[in-house]
C-alpha cells in the first residue's frame, strides 16, 4: 500500500459539525451565522493559537464540507502538510499564508489553493481578525503538525 | 438501477474550468479573480438569463468544484432541480432564492443549502449585481430544468 493510500485510512473528524439534510438558509448577522458555535480548532495541543473553528457545512449528500475559521490578532494556524487539499477563501480582514517556504499575503476575496502534501499556515498579524472559508473534501487525511 | 443512481450516470461538465494543481493565491481585485474568466452560465438556451458563471476552483485532487455566479438586475438562474446538492454563500449586494415554492431573502454571507432534487431558482430583483459562491461536488448529474 502507499504511503498516500496509507494516510487516506485516517478520517479528520472534529466533533461539533451537525450533518445539513433538509434545504435551509443560514442566516449571517454580526460576523456569525445562525445557530453555528465555533468548535476546537484541534482535539489536540499544537502550535496553533487564538483561532476558532466554525463548521458551515457538512452533508450525507455532499463529498464536500465548509468551515469558517476566525484567527484573532497574533494567531496561527497549525503548520502542517495532509495530502486533502484545502481551498481558503479570504471573507474577513486580511492574513498571511505560508505555502512552502514562501509566505504570501491574503486579502478580502482572494483564494488560496493547498496542493497535496504541501506544509503551509495562515497567520494574522494584523490589528482585525482574519477570517475566511476552507473548504475540503468529507473524507480526509489527518494532518501532519510540524514545529516551527 | 434507481432513479437515483441513473442521475448521476451524467456528468454535469461545463468546458473552461481548468484544473489546479499546484499551490496557488488567485487575487481578488476589482469585483473579479485574476486569470478567471466568465464562461457559458449553461450549454444550452433555457428560462435563465444575465447570469455569468466564473469557475473559481477544481483539481484532480477534490471531490468538489467552487464556482462563483454574479445575477445582474432583473436575471435568474435556471428553475431546475438535481440530485446534488448546492451550498451557495452571498459575497456580493444580495438576492432571492426559491426553495421548493417558498421565495426567500438571501443577504451578505447568507448560506443557502439546496438539498437533493429539491425545485430552486436564484434571481435578482434588485438594483445591484447579486454575487454568489456554489461549491458542488465534481461528480454530479445533469440538472433538470423545469418552465416558470
Amino acid at each position: 500500500m502507499s504511503k498516500e493510500k496509507k494516510q487516506y485510512n485516517f478520517f479528520c473528524e472534529i466533533k461539533g459539525a451537525k450533518s445539513i439534510d433538509r434545504s435551509q438558509i443560514i442566516p449571517f448577522k454580526d460576523g456569525r451565522w445562525r445557530g453555528i458555535k465555533s468548535i476546537a480548532y484541534k482535539t489536540e495541543k499544537g502550535n496553533w493559537s487564538l483561532i476558532e473553528r466554525f463548521p458551515l457545512f457538512k452533508s450525507k449528500w455532499a463529498k464536500f464540507e465548509v468551515r469558517y475559521f476566525e484567527i484573532a490578532p497574533g494567531g496561527a494556524s497549525s503548520l502542517e502538510y495532509h495530502l486533502h487539499v484545502h481551498v481558503v477563501i479570504c471573507i474577513k480582514g486580511k492574513g498571511k499564508i505560508r505555502i512552502g517556504k514562501r509566505w504570501r499575503n491574503i486579502n478580502y476575496l482572494d483564494i488560496a489553493y493547498i496542493a497535496p502534501n504541501e506544509v503551509h499556515q495562515l497567520t494574522n498579524p494584523f490589528d482585525e481578525p482574519f477570517g475566511f472559508l476552507c473548504i475540503v473534501d468529507s473524507e480526509r487525511d489527518k494532518p501532519v503538525e510540524l514545529p516551527f
